[in-house]
């Protein structure tokens, strides 16, 4: 295996394994602990899991991999950030969507060369990257990965929750 | 730059923006915020601090890049993990610490050529690693800074929180 290959590797499978702690935390809350807050006066965890729902979709098209699957998560969960308003969204569906999403987003990383992982992202113009070329798809995905492990640091303190 | 340059550097640049961002948040943290657990019955910031401290404390021998500098912080932080009990550190002497670590681990991490990184760490034995070649020295790297932002995601809690 060539260095680079060795390189992204890594940080596919980091990526992978924070996504797998993040699944099975999810799981094992329930829909009662996902409606309180993490801490008082803090997010709750349905906003989170939108937030993070509404993040990794918007990597699809940020990576140049397709389409927003659910664009109207942005404005509540990203936006506007208003954690207190009520949603339109059930956990039930929001869990759905979370699952969809990165089901989609696996599936076409899993199809990108580390080669295909230095090219830039959608944000950033061909003329930018030519004097910027770290703004790539690998970027991207290490800091959606730290965003990702950053959430489910808060997300763990729902565990064991009065219901 | 060649690819595997390229990926060392965005890996080690998120390195850094993580960590300027969690010294951020500690230095805008008073001792008495510090002294608060992040929610209801869970960690105290000040065993946060003192447990991200001695996890890269730990990655200089893991790294091969020196001797811990406090290992006797390892029983309290990491290996009790007893989040409620008086610790012998002063918020202020954690602080230091911290800094100290840290410091020192970029000193040694800079020396480093994306080669070394793909070398062995520590705790994997020459034989194993043949067999198993990601685990190196950057997979270590990746998978500290996903702990931090973990714990940076726990720590920005206690913002705001009265004094």
């Amino acid at each position: 295996m060539e260095p680079h290959e060795m390189m992204q590797k890594i940080v596919l499978d980091n990526w992978h394994t924070t996504l797998k702690r993040t699944n099975d935390l999810i799981d094992s809350l329930s829909d009662e602990q996902l409606m309180q807050e993490v801490a008082p006066k803090r997010n709750r965890g349905i906003y989170l899991l939108g937030h993070l729902t509404a993040v990794h979709d918007a990597m699809l098209p940020l990576l140049g991999l397709g389409e927003a699957h659910y664009p109207a998560l942005l404005a509540p969960y990203v936006k506007e950030a208003d954690s207190k308003q009520d949603y339109e969204q059930t956990p039930a569906q929001l869990r759905q969507y979370w699952k969809d999403v990165n089901a989609s987003l696996n599936s076409k990383m899993a199809a990108l060369t580390p080669a295909d992982w230095l090219q830039r992202h959608t944000s950033v113009s061909a003329e930018d990257f030519a004097k910027e070329p770290h703004r790539n798809r690998l970027n991207v995905l290490v800091s959606r990965m730290l965003h990702l492990d950053n959430h489910r640091g808060q997300l763990v303190l729902l565990k064991g929750k009065d219901e």
